[in-house]
């Protein structure tokens, strides 16, 4: 493979373009073979690109005229898709430009123009939205759906049970991926009529590139005992939302135990460097990048407020992503899996 | 009102009789009007009692020939409603002989023979489980349906706000609470129709008990912002189980991050009264017992590894519930929702 080019949305997020070339020039230094298209406002983008001389000498620019903002709704976002920095981004996809992109800005807004744009692969009905999780295990954990679909059927579950074990096989080398549901107990019978059907299509398909351990609670999800939690977007966004809120919430109460009183802020400055490792490991920024999967063309979404280490960790997800060829791997899997389902000896009846 | 008899079921949870009795023990030393009658099996329970002697002058026994297990399904322990501890505790609620009752034994069990056994209160068509959680703020949030109903209606979900805010009134002291359903966005049109329709019927009725504040997200759950998230039980389950697994995540790695060198091993032991205050506040049996809301009496779920304090906590939580007659406040805010609700100048239709 030749070594990606990647559109960088360079208008989208808290940043704005001084965060977005920051972190491209920062991938850059790690990866000195990636490429971009830097799409936004041209004198701001030649304003920032001067300072990053690497980076303009990898880098072609493209003007947008107009930019999604963050109180943009999906629908007002999609009309200006062929002047916005983020549609443009998406239209350098479509058309085989650059081999992805990366945007910090409105995730609906993205969502909505990626799927339009790129429209969803063979046998896949709907993108789903995964990120990596930090666990107590080696391995981060895959999370999807985390919002781009509010209710789901047995079938989409199925699918994003593919799409991430195949996400977490590229991006954490593990061969077969635990693959569990969440849901709100161990136990077979828990839950929703989708789930039970979807845990029954996975248990009857033993040879998927996965291996499926049922149900998972919300409350295993760090243990690192599973590789892939899969969901609907609504449950999904709440467990991701919750585990992101109580993360903050220990670490504030930390910071207030510590300013209790003159003994404890000795200790904290003695425990500074074990602190900043627990930060280290909690800091959203290193493991920035959540991927829309499912799509004709990789789009990564940067959070919004990411830095420019963050900014690098999602461009370096997606240049990983281009050169393992994800997607690939995701319609073979799903090739596999519908002729497995198609066979006479399926345990049970056809899928989607 | 008389001091509250409370029905305790000896032989649930984790540690059985010996910490359900020192629990109780520990309850009555807080409140010496309490009375209880404690139910399982005859020779246990004499012989915890004979340790307690201020409970067993406060008690009376129950013998119960059976107890329920944790692997018992719903319907099982249906079926031995008369042997159990745990329905001869229920069953002596619905007789009257005590005002209330506290388990620490099998949640899904509890819930279906107190929904069987004492029924719903008059315009209520399914009870919720709700628990008190930690926050940043002064107060403990209220959350419920924690798991009692996989799926519920618009109806079920205002239904829940009145019974959360009146619990919230009670146990928290605060006249009106700010009320919030748990969504995956703060805007009007995010989430299920279920939601949308809930949030119409609430905002339609600004005379109730409670302020209505719109969607929370799971992120803002401890933030202390709101007083009362309202969920179907699913997503309860969800967000609740992945705070408690994140709390204990983020404590599980400082632990490690303290013994990653000699110099953090100093700094823990300096840090220790400081990090014990953050126990204290994340402690679930500080925040124990769970109640069933919605039914023709008081039933409080114990967590099954609570301690003795856990157990006084759940005890405690009861007898308040009790003594301000929760049950007499939920029939007097319903009452007063559905005679606006009927009210032609009501903005919106009737509510079930």
């Amino acid at each position: 493979v030749d070594a990606p080019r990647i559109a960088i949305d360079a208008m989208g997020g808290d940043g704005g373009a001084a965060t977005m070339l920051a972190g491209a020039a920062l991938a850059l230094s790690r990866s000195p073979d990636l490429r971009f298209l830097i799409v936004g406002d041209e004198a701001a983008v030649r304003a920032e690109l001067s300072r990053h001389k690497a980076l303009a000498a990898a880098s072609e620019v493209l003007h947008a005229p107009d930019k999604v903002s963050g109180d943009d709704k999906p629908s007002q976002a999609i009309r200006r898709a062929k002047t916005t920095s983020m549609g443009l981004a998406i239209q350098a996809v479509k058309e085989g430009e650059v081999a992805a992109a990366v945007s910090a800005g409105n995730t609906g807004a993205l969502m909505a123009m990626a799927k339009l744009t790129l429209r969803t692969l063979p046998g896949i009905d709907r993108p789903a939205l995964a990120a990596l999780m930090p666990t107590l295990g080696d391995n981060d954990v895959v999370m999807l759906d985390l919002g781009a679909n509010t209710e789901c059927d047995a079938n989409n579950l199925v699918q994003f049970a593919l799409m991430g074990a195949a996400y977490s096989r590229i991006a954490m080398d593990i061969e077969r991926p635990k693959t569990a549901l969440l849901n709100i107990g161990s136990e077979e019978l828990k839950g929703t009529g989708e789930l039970k059907e979807a845990a029954a299509k996975l248990r009857a398909h033993p040879t998927l590139p996965l291996e499926f351990v049922g149900n998972v609670e919300a409350d295993r999800i760090n243990r690192g005992a599973v590789d892939v939690v899969v969901s609907d977007g609504f449950s999904g966004n709440i467990a991701l939302k919750a585990v992101e809120g109580t993360a903050r919430f220990v670490t504030d109460l930390l910071r207030r135990s510590f300013q209790s009183s003159f003994r404890s802020k000795m200790g904290f400055l003695l425990s500074r460097p074990a602190l900043h490792l627990l930060r280290v490991h909690l800091d959203p920024n290193n493991h920035n990048g959540a991927v829309f999967l499912g799509l004709n063309g990789i789009v990564v979404k940067s959070h919004g407020s990411a830095d420019a280490k963050g900014v690098a960790n999602a461009i370096a997800v997606a240049a990983k992503l281009v050169r393992d060829d994800l997607n690939r791997l995701i319609a073979a899997d799903l090739a596999d899996y519908s002729a497995a389902s198609a066979a006479p000896s399926a345990p049970i009846g056809s899928a989607a």
